[in-house]
C-alpha cells in the first residue's frame, strides 16, 4: 500500500464538524457503560451488557494504550484505570492524540452534564467552535416569552443574537416528529398560532418545555437558513425516542427541492443505516452534505464497510468527518482513529489495485477530513 | 489466523433456536427444487431454475461429501444420490455433522408434510425442544370452539396447557397482516368481538380457518408474553404472501416501547434485508434479540457479508444462531456450516488485524452460537 | 485465481439490455460534467464538482487509455483530449473495446440530443435493437389525438404498430408517480376518462404534454404485457424528480402477484440502493429479472460490493447486464469494464476459496452477461 498515502491519512489534521463536550464531573461505571449504548433512551437495567459490543471492543483496543494499559485490557482493568485518570486528563490525552484542529461543539444536549464550551480549552487540543441547537433556542425563547404571539420575532432575534463563535445550527427534528412531515416554510400566522398552543400545553402540563410541534420545528429550520447558518440535521441512528424509519433522510426530498436554491449547506448527520440514501441526496442536491459519524464509533471493527458505503454516489466534496463523541473523551479520539483506519484501508485498497491514483486518494481524504468542513463553516 | 479461535468455532456445539422438522416421506425432485426457492408461495413453473442459485451451489459444495459425492457434484448426480440415501438417513448424516446440541423445532408449518418432533430422535443428533406457533394455536382453538365469545379464556387456557417441551412461542403476524399495525394489547371485549367476526367469516366461507385478524394476532403476542414465553417473530425474507416492506421490524418500535418493561425476550427471526435495523432494535431495547437464519443458507457464498452486517450495533449478548431449515436436512447442516465459515472469516479477520483479541473473539462466538440461546430458553 | 474463469469473463460478448444512444453533436465541458451527476434534475451550478466522484475517477482510470492518455490523466488533459477526438470517434473506440454483441437502445430520453438508433451503425461495434418508451408513445398519441375518448384503441394500435427492431418496452412510472400506487389493470372507461382529463389539462396549460396520470401510466404497463413485450421498469437511483423512497420495487408486489401468471418478463432496472429487494422479487416471482446498471458506473471502485449484493437471493437465471450509458460513449465502455472487473473479483474469490466450482462460475457469468438477455428478448 502506498506509504505516501498512509502517511497523509495519519498526519491530516481533521475538522470534527459535529461533536459534544466532555463530562463536567466524574461518574460511576454505569454512566460509562450506558454511554456504550446509544440507542436506549432509558438507563440500562443491565448496563454491563454494553461491554460486549463493537464500540467497547474498539475502545479497549485503541484507547487503552493512551491510559497506559495494554491493548484489549480487560474491562475491569480499563474501568479502574480510567477512574484513576479522570475525565479531564483523559480528555487531554485523547484530544491530543486525535489530530483534530477544530471541534464544532453541539452544546444543546444534556448541557448540565457536560462542560460548557468556554471551559474546554485546558483539556482540549485544538480550537473549539459552537453549533447552536435550534430546539434549545426555541425552548429558551418559550420559557421567557410573555406573549406567545411574539414568538416569530423573538425566535428570530435570539438566533440573530448568537455569539460570534457559533458557526452553524443543528436540529433534532428527527427525534421530535420525524421527517415524514410537511416541512415547507410556515406562515408567521401559523407559527404564532402554534406557539400559543404550545404555551397552553405547557401551562396545562407539568411545566416541562419540550418542543414537539412540527410547525415550530420547521420554522426553526427556515430561520437558520435565513441566517445562512449551515444546518445540521440528525438523521438515522440515535436513541429510541424516535422511530428510526421516520428519520430516513429520503423524507427530506420535498424540503430539499425547495431549499436547494438558497445555497445554504444542509449537513445530514450519522445517517446509519441510510448512508446510501444520504449519498444519493448529496449527489442530487448541491446544498446537501453528510457524515457517518456516531455510527463509525458504534460499529467499531465494521467501520471500513461503513466508510466504503459512504464513498459511493456522493461527490467527494460533499462528505465530512465527525465523531459525534459525547461525555467520555475516548469517543473523541476513537472517532478519528477508526476513521483513519477505515479510510486508509478502503481507499488504500483502491490505490493498490490501481483503481485510484495516489494523488486523487490524497486529495479526496483531505476534502473529507478537513477541507470541505473548513469551506462550509468558514473556518479559515 | 488464530488457530485457537478457528478450532473453537469448529468445536462449539450450537443451539439452533429456530428450525423445522424434516420431511415425513420421500418426495420427487420438484419438491426438492422448490425448497431451494423460499420466496415463491406457489409451486415453481420451472423448478429446475432454482438449481442456479447460491443455496444450491452451497448445498452441492458442503453437503455432497456427506452423501459420498465429490464437492460441487453435478445436480443430476446429487439428486440421484439423495434419492438413494433417503430423507431419514440424510437427516442422520447431516445432523450428526452439524454440531448442534439443541434444536428448537417450530412445529406449526406444513405439519402434515414433516415428522412430528416426537419422531425425530432416531434421525437427529442432539436434543429437540418445541416452539409453539401462536397462529396454529388460535386456529385450533377456533376450529373447536362452540361460542366464539369464549375465545379469550380458551386461547389463554390452550397456551397455558402447552406441553413441557415447549420453550417458546412464534408468530407469523408478518405474513398475515404485516407489522405496520396497532399492536397494543387489545381489550378482552375487542378480542371477543373479533373472534365472533372471524367465526362468521369461517361460516360464510369455504371452511378454511386462517387467522388474518390484527386484533386476534396481536392478542396472541400479548398472551405469549403474559406466559413469559420467549417470543419469536418472523421478520423480513419469507414467501411472497406478505409485502416484504411491511415485515420491516422497525414497525415494531411502538410495540417494543410498551413491551420492554416485561423483560420477556423478543427474538426477531431472519431479518433479511433488515439486519441493520434488527441490530439497532437489539441495542435500543433490552428484550430484543435477533438472528440472520434462513438468509444465511439462501445467500450461500455471500453469507460472510450477512454475518458481518449482523455484528454492528447489537450487543453480542443479543444475537443468536438459527438455520430455519425445513424439510431436507441438508439445510439443517448447511446453516451451521455456513455460519461457522462466515463467523470464522469475519471475526478471524478482525483478530488477525489486531482489532479484536482472541479471547474476546472466542467469548463472542460462544455467546452467539450457544450461550445466549441457552439463557433465553432456559435450556440448562 | 482461475485463469480459465478470468479469461472467460474477459472474452464473453455481452448483451447490454438497457442503454441509450450517444450525443448527436459535440458539446461543452459543462455538458460532460453534468453527465457525471445522474441525480440532479437541474444543471449543476458548480459542474466541476462532479469530477470529484467515483464515476469520474473510474472514467479517467479506464477510458483514458483508449483516448491515448495515461490512466488517471488529469481532468484538464482528459477533457482537452476528448474534445479533440469527438463524440463519434469516442463511440467507435469505446464500443469496440466494450465487447458487447447487442445493444438494446432506449430511445425515449432526450431524443433530440442523441443520435437516432438508425444512425448508430457507423459508430457502434455490435448490433442495435430498440426499446420503446411507453410514456413517449402515450405522449405522441395524445399530441395527435382528435378525440381523447379514442385513447385506448389509439394507444394500443400505436404500440402494436411498433417497428420490427423493437424488442421490449420501458416505463418510467417511477419518475412520474412512484410505485406506491394502485397498478391493477384499469377499465377502458377509466382510461378514457383519464385521457379526457389529461387533454383538458394540456389545453389549460402551456402546451407541454407530460404524462403524470397513474391510470394512464398503469394502462401502458398492461398494454405492453398484452403485447408480450418484455417490460423494463426504472427503479431506484435516478434524478431527483422522484422521491427515491417511492421507487422501491417492493411497492410492486401487488402488481407482480397479478402479473406473474402472464409469463411476460418484467425487468427491474438499476435498483440502487434496493438491490437486495430486487433480488428478493426475482426469487419470489418467476417473471421478475433485474440489473444493477447505471449504479455500477456511478459507484465506480465500489462496484464489486454492488455486484456482490446482486448475487444473493436471485436465481442466476434472473440477473441481466446493462450499462444504462447515455450520451458520452465512455459510459458504454465503462459499464462493461467495471462489470467484468467486479464479477471477476467477486466470483473469482469464491472460486479460489472453493465455494464455487470453476464450471458453475463460468456458466453463471454467461447467464448474467449474455444468455438470460438473449432468451428474454429473443435475440437469436
Amino acid at each position: 500500500m502506498s506509504a505516501e498515502f498512509l502517511e497523509h491519512v495519519e498526519q491530516l489534521l481533521l475538522v470534527d464538524h459535529h461533536v459534544h463536550s466532555i463530562y463536567a464531573h466524574e461518574g460511576d461505571e454505569a454512566r460509562f457503560q450506558n454511554l456504550l449504548n446509544e440507542a436506549s433512551a432509558n438507563p440500562l437495567r443491565r448496563p454491563e451488557a454494553a461491554y460486549d459490543s463493537q464500540v467497547a471492543f474498539a475502545l479497549r483496543r485503541w484507547c487503552a494504550e493512551l491510559l497506559d494499559l495494554e491493548p484489549h485490557a480487560p474491562v475491569e482493568d480499563y474501568w479502574k484505570r480510567r477512574a484513576e485518570v479522570g475525565e479531564n486528563e483523559i480528555a487531554r490525552r485523547m484530544t491530543g492524540a486525535a489530530g483534530v484542529s477544530d471541534w464544532l461543539i453541539d452544546t444543546g444536549f444534556k448541557s448540565d452534564d457536560v462542560l460548557p464550551r468556554s471551559s474546554l480549552a485546558p483539556h482540549f487540543t485544538g480550537a473549539t467552535h459552537e453549533i447552536v441547537r435550534l430546539e434549545a433556542v426555541a425552548q429558551d425563547v418559550m420559557a421567557t416569552l410573555t406573549d406567545p404571539s411574539d414568538y416569530v420575532e423573538t425566535f428570530r432575534a435570539a438566533l440573530d443574537a448568537r455569539p460570534a463563535e457559533v458557526v452553524g445550527a443543528k436540529s433534532v427534528i428527527a427525534y421530535r416528529v420525524g421527517f415524514n412531515q410537511d416541512l415547507r416554510r410556515p406562515s408567521d400566522q401559523a407559527v404564532a398560532t402554534a406557539a400559543t398552543r404550545w404555551r397552553d400545553e405547557i401551562d396545562a402540563g407539568d411545566g416541562t418545555v419540550r418542543l414537539m410541534d412540527p410547525t415550530l420545528l420547521s420554522f426553526g429550520l427556515h430561520c437558520a437558513v435565513d441566517e445562512r447558518l449551515p444546518l445540521q440535521l440528525h438523521t438515522g441512528y440515535g436513541d429510541n425516542d424516535i422511530d428510526l424509519i421516520e428519520s430516513n433522510p429520503l423524507y427530506l426530498m420535498d424540503f430539499l427541492r425547495e431549499h436547494d436554491a438558497s445555497g445554504v449547506p444542509v449537513l445530514l448527520l450519522h445517517c446509519y443505516p441510510f448512508e446510501r440514501e444520504a449519498g444519493y441526496l448529496a449527489q442530487a442536491f448541491e446544498t446537501v452534505y453528510f457524515d457517518v459519524g456516531l455510527s463509525t464509533n458504534y460499529v467499531g471493527a465494521q467501520s471500513p464497510s461503513l466508510i466504503a458505503r459512504s464513498l459511493e454516489l456522493a461527490p467527494f466534496g460533499k462528505i465530512v468527518y465527525s465523531s459525534d463523541a459525547f461525555g467520555a473523551a475516548e469517543l473523541h479520539y476513537l472517532g478519528a482513529r477508526l476513521w483513519r483506519n477505515a479510510i486508509s484501508s478502503v481507499i488504500g485498497r483502491w490505490v493498490t489495485a490501481g483503481d485510484w491514483s495516489v494523488q486523487d486518494a490524497i486529495r479526496t481524504v483531505s476534502l473529507i477530513g478537513r477541507d470541505n468542513a473548513r469551506r462550509i463553516y468558514g473556518l479559515d
